[in-house]
């Protein structure tokens, strides 16, 4: 089972129906317009609602922030990668974690992907952050959302893209081309790699080309979920401009 | 006293020189090519030098990820919102946090700040975040490069901005305008807010114009670095852009 706790997470998962949930905890005394919409919805989808002292939702939520809402339920089930592949939009748009360790950028990066409505988020079984609470959390409810595989091997998966006819642009520091260069309207995977090491050697490899985002100033990275939100809203500024 | 933890963080430090540093602490057996640079560095600029068990840095630290250094060393020195106005590049871009609360949130926004290069950063005293070591280690030393004004008043603030020629651009969900629409070729502050509740009423109604980032999937919110990070790039794309 998973804890899914805080308001935006809990509420997602009520609306979105991808998992099970068995029932949802409400602290004691906690009332605002937004937990009386998740009591509500809750009601209305005949999940059982229990009140709990607050330090009863600190425990069950291992200390997280859960303001005052935390739904028991299923674990997320991903996909298998053929899965995702057999359903994508006209123009694909997806998105590769190479390696990210930190809970907290996960969920950030996710919840991009579910707000620009990527076709899938790809990632592998190892050497990543797993779908944890915090995952959940970060993310606000978009797990709920999202077409999410985990894969064993990733340049393996770059394979089956490929005969798709997806280009793999991977997102380096110090590359000639930098991310507003390319032409997006292509169906497309965007990879991004680990916060301090970057894209592992042999994934970076089997990019068909990598981009940069330049840094003027006198920092010369960015964190991974805001670099990868960058290169996101890039595609979709370019797929969506009259301009361009 | 502040703790500077983390090896970007404490490289920068050095670097930068805008902080007195009063000793390095390194954690015994730690050894890699960056703890040596901090090692260097550190003896090349005579700050001293202390091996300690690393328990010993984990608690200087509060259980924050040191990486084997941290650095003690004196607070963060904002300016005064005046000696960033006197200072500005010919096309200012100054960025405004309004009520942010999460350090890590912050942290990421500032280095986002110091990788694009803009010319300051103003928040309010209250209602805000602090210069934590949270902050100092998530902007991965990106403090030590900005200028950071903290206000009594944002809305006071923005006068002395818009006295100077600066448009004030508010970040907000559910807007008409678009954020990449604008012409960003004018002297700017983005404005972007709180993690939950976005602008502050006065706030909002004291911008010159508000601006959204769509989003098209089924999550309608981004994490607010991410959203800051958006904006900010696309600043730098038409600044920087010969196609626009």
């Amino acid at each position: 089972m998973d804890e899914v706790f805080g308001i935006h997470a809990v509420l997602e998962c009520l609306k979105a129906k991808a998992r099970q949930i068995e029932r949802i905890y409400v602290a004691q005394g906690a009332s605002n317009r937004q937990i009386q919409e998740v009591i509500d919805l809750a009601r209305r989808s005949g999940v059982p609602i229990k009140f709990e002292p607050r330090a009863s939702l600190d425990k069950r939520s291992d200390g997280g922030v859960h303001q005052g809402v935390l739904a028991l339920c299923s674990g997320y089930q991903p996909l298998e990668l053929e899965e995702i592949l057999s359903e994508l939009s006209p123009e694909p748009l997806l998105v590769v974690l190479d390696s990210i360790e930190d809970p907290r950028n996960l969920g950030a990066i996710l919840r991009c992907c579910a707000a620009t409505g990527v076709d899938g988020v790809i990632f592998p079984k190892n050497h990543s952050a797993g779908l944890s609470s915090t995952v959940s959390k970060t993310a606000a409810g978009a797990l709920e959302h999202l077409r999410i595989s985990r894969v064993t091997n990733l340049v393996r998966a770059f394979g089956a893209l490929k005969e798709r006819g997806i280009w793999i642009v991977g997102v380096e520091t110090d590359q000639v081309k930098t991310y507003d260069e390319p032409d997006y309207k292509i169906p497309l995977a965007i990879v991004v790699g680990n916060e301090g090491t970057g894209l592992r050697r042999l994934v970076r490899e089997h990019c068909d080309f990598l981009i940069s985002i330049p840094t003027p100033g006198k920092i010369h990275s960015l964190n991974v979920s805001v670099a990868a939100g960058v290169v996101m809203y890039e595609v979709l500024r370019q797929r969506h401009s009259r301009k361009v």
